[in-house]
């Protein structure tokens, strides 16, 4: 018996012809099949890819001694959200529909297993939806709090609103469009962002003294490389939500993508150029995923041209977004991911109801699509606040949701796991050569936990 | 005349239904040529970008001093595993086969150039097996020791054991299954690394003062960043490994190599945080891993729930494997490769005798299957094992593998190349602007050689 | 009404075959459409992505104070470039042609939007010319004076040469060969660098006090990390240029970037270890860009074995090259560019005339296609350089390209952003918890610019 590689090999591939001479040729219909399939793997390997790019993004723009903490959580959340939408999320988002309102059929997908190769570009995006809040939250939240959010957040409340658009729900009914998640996926994390950080509040000294003070990123590169890979992902994240391979509208959406983004990031720069008379970089690089975000909502129903400047608007909104959530609004989100992803999310999906080429106000739809769009950003907006404060009441009433200020002070790294991010080489003779307050593997960690607590006085020296 | 480009933009994209219409239609069995070349080639993309993922992976696991050198050692297994592998390594693999044991014909793709994708795909695959050594034997190995080593195991060690399941081999004849290879390249990555750890020895003062002393990573961010490419690239691994796009089997595969992965993450992280009380990032991150290597052998061929338990298991596996080695078996592995590739390579191959769900355990199959896998497992344990001592027992006769204990105090980027990793910004009319240690690009390095060496007092005074 | 994300799920994807069969069965010349529009986007994609390459590539082999700047250049150079060639690039480069000169039809797209596809991927690759140069003027060069060459660069320099060789130009009329770019890409880029260079003068400090000063860059890593990231994207870079999923011809591409780019690594490594006695970390890595650059122009043309030798003198001239430039032509290249992007980029052009299996001098063809060869490469240097050096004429009458002595001293992300990178965690009740030199975000920059200017006594204490 031939192995089955082997046999495939000289079957599938090369001897292909031969093969299907013998009457195996297949149908049209089924290579069709075949180059849908490739199409949205690549989709969904890229969409997965993403959550590289959070986690740089996430780790480069907040402090090395969190930097642990918040690699973690996004590791976990990719974890939490896939396997939960295969167990819950897909029957909730694409089963038969209740009212309008929520999928009752499904669960494990069963009796969906044709489904799968959907259910895995659905399962990795259903993910993005809770990392854009790890961001918001970084450096003073509860790893186990965000474990029960993310579960929550990915197993319930984002599921129910991709019911509603993009399952048999009452918004897709009313004409509501989001190709690809402006508000579904962007909207819908960012909304769970800002009740999450209003219920946490700001880290410790963020408004202190009387000041907004400015907490920098501490590897700001690592932070560029996210946004790159974000923009990688985010063709897939577009580009598959095609589902289909289809010449005639793959190229639009990809271009949409491309010019979207790039115009984000030139209006962001010279905007910044124009009000603080310099080029700010990290503005600058935001302003990509801007762009992007503004973008997902119409990349399908909108020319080149009108995906520039919804980018380009986009990264104006972004630069005036930015302050005022920080100083105004007090909102202390350490990444800008309630910026990015909140307004950009309700910008492009309310600028479908202007550029659509398909009922677009400016394409002589009149307001019937931009209300619809309005009504459907609402919506969100409603369900995602109610929903995450009603889980996070639940939740304050077990235990804070938020780390203690002595663990704060040290460090999430050093006070959640025991652990630095970085280490610098030392002289294995000196008697530091151990650094007490790291743990490669776990290894030896319970008889050295006496040595990895903050001592009293420690603490003391910081906040006295 | 025109260009062939652009003949090809006219002929073969926009105007194609035109050209076609004269007669040259391709047939449906070109087609699925094309689909099945677009997939195959993505997956090998992307096993290609896992070496990013080890290098980063490796080089963030370990010391800043040891930077360099690892990645050096990545990118040059890179190019001689693919090298050979076209040159050689095909031909063992894939040729004719000599009583099951080696293929003899295909050197250099000789009367096999139709197989020009596979032999891509396959070549990417073969420098695997020899990355998962160099961290296991990081900072300590003579790189001329090490690309010896590279040499034997991606041109020889390695597609013997490829011949003997994929090829035209004994345990291809007996029903081995290793889908995209838990034993062919992780298990005989994680044996060969083991019989070289154990020949080199541990790192300098990693079981000084009879304690098991923990050496940090410097950079887990980058670490971290390492996993996110490697289960990225894994997608194409056990993706690509169907050889064809073909919708019954790939949906399966993706997303049991996404369940796997994520429940390898989810058990890492909740039996850490049960047995230490806290939750460990570098387990979790590696949890990844180890779920990937479980379930590379079976991904097409269990279940969604199969893919999770493997996973689960591989996790927890994972967790006691790292100190187990570490404390107990004393093997000095820095990034914990041996319990990652060799532990759930074992375990991944295994399960497909009781979770498959064509002849498994579990699935009716009884015990035939199993005995078969574990055969497998045996069988390739051995050869790896006699192999790869037989090859360092002969090097070792010509020279130590091993640097000097001053090299590898000074650090193996200083020793080895006369170069660090990492350089901070000085004033240039400092004294120091021109850092002796450093030289980029190699420029001027022998007149300064000289200032490069270790002086007698500076080790001394690190020895004493 | 169905949501049409809906209707996709179910009438593209699971159940195609049963709506196919009511009488829509897609052509076959429709599904290779499809199947060649997948290919040609995951080449864009992984063009796209080299873009995150080079800015790795460059900030790790830089000095810290500028690596805000030099991301800020790159993620505005795919910006720009992108953007300008869907207004004009792409008319002057495929529109119809004055006199084999320069493309005049098809600004905006117009009349050419069924070639968006093809647009996209080739709006990629317009921004990579520019970005060769960002190394290549790291460190010194103001980021305005850098935009405006951008601007000249890929919306009018960069696609002249493109109407040459791949528009209906003269170049193509003679038979030229250049598949993927090594010339109108890669050489273009470097011809752009060397004369920016040579107007720009070196960085202070490098050839200061009579000696050829070592500037190290400050995380190779990164750097490595960046190589890595651009070959995976080559395989996009060459491979997408067939612009068809044509099994006849995309293994050979392929197999010929892989091989070639190891050889480049294989070629440096043991190259430096000959000329130096150790092998050169940096120089190894930058073999592999060596060798790609080199199989760029030839990689359809040519067999593996052919790929394999002019991988490897690429690899050994990269080695000759680097010091050639740094120390006798005292050209001050950061990143090693000019060496990379331009000696690589003769080579390869001129190799298809010795190795092309089409008319290659060692193929019997005789010296004519290296004639065309040698004049094409002529004729790409003259061009570039000439209106190179025009534009930055007409821009330096009206300011200085360059940063003052003070802004390159205190670093472009000081000088020109108010800035920095990397910041390391302070304690929050110190005084400089607030880093005055870091503004997050560009918040609160204002009232702070007197805090961030260099005062004259910090400078002066430096320059002293």
């Amino acid at each position: 018996m031939l192995n089955r590689l082997a046999v495939l090999t000289i079957g599938g591939f090369a001897l292909a012809p031969a093969v299907y001479a013998e009457g195996n040729v297949p149908a049209v219909e089924e290579v069709v099949q075949s180059v849908d399939l490739v199409w949205m793997m690549m989709g969904a390997f890229l969409v997965f890819f993403m959550h590289a790019g959070f986690a740089m993004l996430e780790t480069g723009f907040t402090r090395s001694k969190n930097a642990l903490n918040i690699l973690t959580k996004n590791i976990l959340t990719m974890s939490i959200g896939s396997t939960l939408y295969f167990l819950i999320g897909y029957a909730i988002m694409f089963g038969e529909s209740f009212h309008g309102l929520i999928g009752t059929s499904g669960f494990l997908l069963d009796g969906h297993s044709d489904q799968m190769g959907f259910a895995i570009f659905q399962a990795v995006f259903a993910a993005t939806c809770a990392t854009i809040i790890s961001g918001a939250v970084a450096e003073r939240m509860k790893l186990g709090s965000y474990i029960v959010l993310t579960i929550l957040m990915t197993g319930f409340i984002y599921p129910i609103v991709g019911h509603w658009v993009w399952g048999d729900g009452w918004l897709a009914e009313l004409g509501f469009v989001d190709f690809a998640g402006s508000s579904v996926v962007h909207l819908t994390g960012a909304m769970g962002a800002v009740i999450t950080v209003i219920i946490l509040g700001p880290r410790f000294g963020k408004y202190a003294q009387e000041r907004v003070n400015v907490i920098p990123g501490h590897n700001l590169p690592l932070g560029a490389l996210g946004v790159f890979i974000l923009w990688f992902g985010w063709f897939g994240f577009n580009g598959g939500s095609t589902l289909a391979a289809d010449p005639e509208k793959v190229p639009g959406v990809i271009a949409a993508t491309l010019l979207a983004g790039a115009a984000g990031v030139l209006s962001s720069c010279f905007y910044t150029q124009f009000k603080y008379k310099r080029i700010d970089p990290s503005l600058t690089m935001n302003g990509a995923l801007a762009g992007l975000v503004g973008i997902t909502a119409g990349c399908a129903n909108v020319t080149p041209g009108g995906a520039m400047i919804i980018g380009l608007i986009s990264g104006i909104f972004l630069v005036e977004a930015v302050p005022f959530f920080d100083r105004v609004a007090k909102l202390d989100d350490p990444v800008g991911a309630i910026a990015v992803h909140g307004v950009s999310g309700v910008w492009g999906t309310l600028a479908v109801g202007l550029f659509s080429t398909d009922g677009g106000l400016f394409y002589g739809g009149g307001l019937h699509l931009l209300g619809i769009q309005a009504l459907g950003v609402l919506a969100v907006m409603v369900w995602t606040v109610a929903a995450t404060a009603g889980c996070l009441w639940v939740m304050t009433r077990f235990s804070s949701i938020r780390v203690s200020r002595e663990e704060e002070i040290s460090g999430l790294d050093f006070a959640e796991h025991g652990s630095t991010a970085y280490e610098t080489t030392k002289s294995i003779f000196n008697e530091n050569f151990v650094d007490p307050s790291h743990e490669a593997f776990g290894i030896g960690l319970i008889q050295r936990l006496d040595r990895l607590t903050p001592t009293p006085s420690n603490t003391k020296a910081e906040l006295s």
